[in-house]
């Protein structure tokens, strides 16, 4: 048996995935899922004031189990020739570890400490301090933040760790440094987690921590210090070099090829965020808007280097030299919310049925249960269907997507969503109509300011739930932003890209692009827009800015 | 037996109810209510058009049913002892009569034909001809809206008759002249249909049909020709005086007193708004703002002729000599849409229930019409109770309150409701609650209106649906209008006053604040503001108006 397989492992929201793809012909071999149990049980969060953490054994477990489970399912012979392992996970997902790399919350005495467990991307306790940072980050002489669009945001590292610091000083001080959760997996796997030495990722360690080579790397002491005097010496017990994911973080150790049954040759690689491998999973190409639709939008474009040069794209969320494809400028926007919105929307629908009908004693409790369950499966797809049919012109209903507040264009946090031209005849499908029109507006938006700066979009490739699951939502879209989007055809495009990353750490292929080639499986269905919707949205489309400007400038 | 009693007849939007009321107790001895079986089955409608008919044969069977029901019910002696029957309806509603008085749906040839029957108060099928009439008012010497608050509406009745012209000009053409539902009963009652010599009311024949003394009766042939050549010569078939409640139509006819039981020498009333003597029943008097807040509103002042005199109040619905108390000013304004707002909500939160629980198999057909019936029923109640806990602060949303336009202050019916502040976590209860406070504001904004224009108001009394069942929104109510507001005993107000009026037709009394001292039934309860719920709605009143602002003068 002579072919060559790498593995992807994607570590979402929710779950991890591993995935196990044969780099000749792409084929997916086998892959497995584990949920992470303590997240599941809502440990650790307080959703109402958006904290979010997760334990590291939720990620241990996750790691052991899906690799041999996929292995386990993968023909015989496909273990040996394993060559390389890459990782991907959400992020900034920093936690604080010990001089040797541990996150405190492996510990003792920190086992059920909340700020001594990874702080999720999503987690927004850190909104005063991001203000903080972006105060000071206006007043001093180097502008840190320039390549973050100018807006430092809370859902990263900087601004978690002065949140700690604030809350929960006792972390901080036993804290030696601090790691990305994508960085901590390859270490592990590598058996180096020496703070100092093991190899951090390009965007999570990078970007995210206003890491720049124009600025020498990190922010300065003195920036920092003046943030806090508590960060006082951090900078040096944290990293001065960032790498892209097509290099390696090292081979896999003695005990963990044991432990999974691997040859203790594998190449592990840097490892990257999950949006950023989808894309590559995905199959982006220069000038390829790569959208990752899912709960919020993740959107990204690369360019050769010397084609976009030192310009600045204007309220983006970043640019970053290797963050998506090595060699390649990636530019990345986003928006807070986008299926998050169709959630919120079913949740303040699902109100009668979670606090009414679960009382009935017309029916026994199990029926309830299952009613209860039935009714709510079916509400989005349901609207979906109904609301498809609404003629374009009759609703007169325009809603603004910033219910999670706005990442890109221009971020601001404080924002709110808004819904205008309502009368007693605008029924649940319209409003719904309307609020996916406001997420494809918002779309919009982010797709102007890339055009308005100089940034050509030649198309969209398409991924993520939202992308697979909603012909209706995506067909807005596509007449939105009258621009076809192509819909990726891998289910697991982040484990893909992941394993693409693999075969190129590895060696097996020269570039990015050439893994792509080989690997990728292509585009499943493409969404054109129709000229006579984007007519009208060009209309709709006036409306909403007018709206989000009043909303903006003048209201709140 | 000594005691004498009077009828006040009551016919709102869906039924006509009857009650007997003893003249010198007050107490209310016997009701009998009918609802409009036609009406009921949707017939002669279409509502997402806002065409709303009322045929007179559902007026006709609910007359002789409701008083020969309560007549039976009521303790015997009491028929011989009727000394008078006063008459309400909703209004504008008109109807095309022939020169008999009948209306011509119950003439050969027009039984089917909607156009040929009463044209009911919420009909808005006459948006357009309503703009026609105030872009001619504007261009015209004389202003014929100036009693109107400077905007006709098309809930009135030359936009009716207009667009009946329009749409219809057979119906127009067959028609003699053209009768008020609340002057056609006391005709009918009387015996005298002649559309020349009935006795018209004071605000339906007068104000809704821009009749004025000051302009010598009706808008002037030259005026109403120019509005459409087919409105030339009906001035002279119309009328020339019209007349307060406290005067009478005339007294029972033969035929009427036989079929109802009743004695010849009963008086009949001239006829009047139902608002207006719901406001009579709720013991309205000066300066005290009357409330009847149901679907919408229908907001009530009196004060003496002298104190008020010629000044016009900008932008209120309308001012007019004896409309609601005989010999007292009435300032008349109100809400488009209250209690509606709260049905719309909760249609739109319906939507699972009747389109994916009314599908399911899990249980038998009529268990699961009883579980969206349970559900459903409980919707505002429960929301109520919740919404009722959310602190103040916490939620941040602010709605308008423009779901079916804007009736004062400053007419506008095109305008549209609108919710701004949300976010993920906005929740159903807080929505719910701050759609309550939108329906709030725009009570404010009423008052602040009529203070601004120098008539003070010294409180408010409520009646009508929400006033009686809805505690929680008139806490929200009293604290954003930082008045107290006392809320009428009366279970029908409406049919309560018209018995009072009676009693002042009959002479049992000399004028309708004697009638109210003797029949009325006082004050249930009262809602004071809480102070720091006052402050905190000072605040959110401010953003209300900002955002009000935008929407009505730069968005739509």
């Amino acid at each position: 048996m002579s072919e060559k397989y790498t593995i992807g492992l994607d570590y979402g929201t929710d779950s991890v995935r591993s995935l196990i793809v044969n780099v000749e012909t792409g084929v997916e071999v086998a892959s497995a899922v584990f949920n992470y149990p303590r997240w599941k049980d809502g440990k650790y969060c307080d959703a109402p004031k958006n904290r979010f953490r997760q334990h590291p054994k939720d990620y241990l477990e996750g790691l052991e189990f899906t690799i041999i489970e996929a292995l386990k399912q993968a023909p015989s012979g496909v273990a040996e020739n394993v060559v390389g392992i890459s990782v991907d996970t959400t992020g900034s997902t920093p936690v604080a570890v010990d001089e040797k790399g541990t996150p405190l919350s492996l510990t003792s005495g920190f086992e059920e400490n909340p700020n001594a467990m990874f702080v999720l991307w999503k987690d927004h306790t850190a909104l005063k301090e991001a203000e903080e940072i972006n105060e000071l980050a206006r007043k001093w002489d180097v502008d840190f933040t320039k390549f973050e669009g100018g807006i430092y945001s809370s859902e990263w590292f900087w601004a978690k760790l002065l949140h700690i610091i604030r809350e929960d000083a006792g972390v901080f001080r036993a804290a030696y440094s601090w790691v990305e959760h994508c960085d901590w997996i390859p270490a592990l796997l590598t058996g180096n987690t020496n703070p100092k030495t093991l190899k951090r990722s390009r965007c999570a360690a990078g970007h995210k921590a206003m890491w720049h080579e124009a600025f020498g790397g990190l922010p300065s002491e003195e920036f920092l210090t003046a943030l806090d005097p508590m960060l006082a010496g951090l900078r040096e017990r944290l990293y001065k070099e960032t790498f892209t994911c097509d290099v390696a973080a090292g081979t896999l150790s003695d005990e963990w090829a044991k432990k999974l049954g691997l040859p203790k040759n594998v190449v592990v690689g840097v490892g990257a965020f999950d949006a950023h491998l989808g894309a590559v999973g995905a199959e982006i190409e220069p000038y390829y808007l790569s959208k990752v639709m899912g709960t919020s939008t993740c959107d990204m474009l690369i360019a050769p280097m010397d084609e976009v040069g030192d310009k600045l794209v204007n309220g983006i969320c970043g640019q970053v030299d290797g963050s998506i494809v090595p060699g390649m400028l990636g530019l990345e926007a986003g928006q807070s919310a986008f299926g998050d919105i169709y959630a919120w929307f079913k949740q303040v629908l699902e109100w009668p049925l979670k606090n009414i009908l679960a009382e009935t004693e017309l029916v026994d409790p199990e029926t309830r249960e299952k009613l209860m369950e039935e009714t709510s499966n079916k509400i989005i797809a349901r609207l979906s269907q109904v609301a498809a049919k609404v003629p374009l012109e009759e609703s007169g209903i325009v809603a603004l997507d910033w219910m999670n507040g706005r990442r890109t264009p221009d971020a601001n946090q404080n924002l709110k969503g808004a819904i205008a031209g309502l009368n007693l005849g605008s029924d649940t499908p319209r409003i719904f109509r309307a609020l996916v029109e406001a997420t494809a507006f918002g779309s919009k938006a982010i797709n102007d300011r890339f055009m308005d700066e100089g940034v050509r979009i030649d198309g969209v490739i398409a991924l993520g739930g939202v992308a697979k699951k909603s012909p209706f939502v995506m067909q807005v879209v596509a007449d939105v932003l009258n621009m076809p989007i192509k819909v990726a055809r891998s289910e697991q495009a982040c484990a893909l890209g992941s394993a693409m990353a693999a075969a190129v750490v590895a060696g097996v292929y020269e570039s990015t692009a050439d893994a792509q080639k080989k690997m990728g499986s292509g585009i499943e269905t493409e969404y054109r827009p129709i000229p006579e919707n984007v007519e009208k949205y060009k209309i709709l489309y006036e409306k909403y800015k007018k709206f989000g400007k009043f909303i903006e400038f003048d209201y709140e």
